[in-house]
């Protein structure tokens, strides 16, 4: 079943070119559109971090991309499905991200480690709860832990 | 600006009208479409938790539902921004879960505490990883703490 989604800001980012890691390095805002009222984003300030969902309009939909890969094309890793690892490049192209907030200023959101390139169309910002998480105790593919190393 | 997404599975849940607490007292499941090979889903089970992205097709769009409320309602709570809050009444209605797998047999996931009621169409599933979520020491609003509470 088809939905129609439609962007509500847009990434200001230093990073203009698709690359995969040291996002910290960069500086990013997320600029809602003059649309979207001011009174929406009251509030967002009590929150040290937010979620935000993104569309990933440089990657490309699963299928042309296949439905199972290596992580980066990593011959050290395995060949896992999409829906077992974050590439951008799947079905619907949706991303998520959690980023600190540093500031609001009228429609504009200073944020610390978001890792979505300059011009992205972000489809919604939600607050990090403290229960909106992970419950229990995490387990994870090793080969994970090792493509996290320089991320951020 | 527009974007098609379509839905690549759907929940199945024995909680079937929208209520808002005790979800971990529901049997969940998400069944992916027969379009989905099983190697999309290879490597899913390395992963003790995923992250679900929804679409709330019973929820109300922003506008006409408001820009602005008083989460649940409660005269205790302020009034904040749809984006301070995870209502399900917002721009777009996305919604992001984060639920433990249980079993995965054929394109069955089963899944403890996953807050989507029956029938719910699913966009999207990514892994949890370590260092996927929050970065740095948390902070939230306190109506967020009490509102969490008997919602699992």
């Amino acid at each position: 079943m088809d939905f129609v989604v439609r962007s509500v800001a847009r990434v200001l980012s230093s990073r203009r070119e698709v690359l995969d890691d040291q996002w910290s390095s960069e500086s990013s805002f997320i600029v809602f559109n003059d649309e979207v009222p001011l009174e929406a984003l009251v509030g967002l300030s009590d929150f040290s971090h937010v979620e935000v969902v993104a569309f990933a309009d440089q990657a490309s939909d699963v299928p042309p991309a296949p439905w199972r890969r290596r992580p980066r094309g990593n011959p050290a890793w395995p060949e896992v499905g999409i829906f077992a690892q974050r590439n951008k490049d799947r079905p619907n192209r949706l991303l998520v991200s959690v980023a600190r907030v540093i500031s609001l200023t009228g429609r504009r959101l200073e944020l610390d480690g978001l890792d979505l390139v300059d011009g992205t169309p972000i489809l919604d910002v939600k607050p990090v709860f403290s229960w909106s998480g992970l419950r229990g105790e995490r387990r994870v593919a090793p080969w994970s832990d090792e493509l996290g190393r320089g991320y951020f």
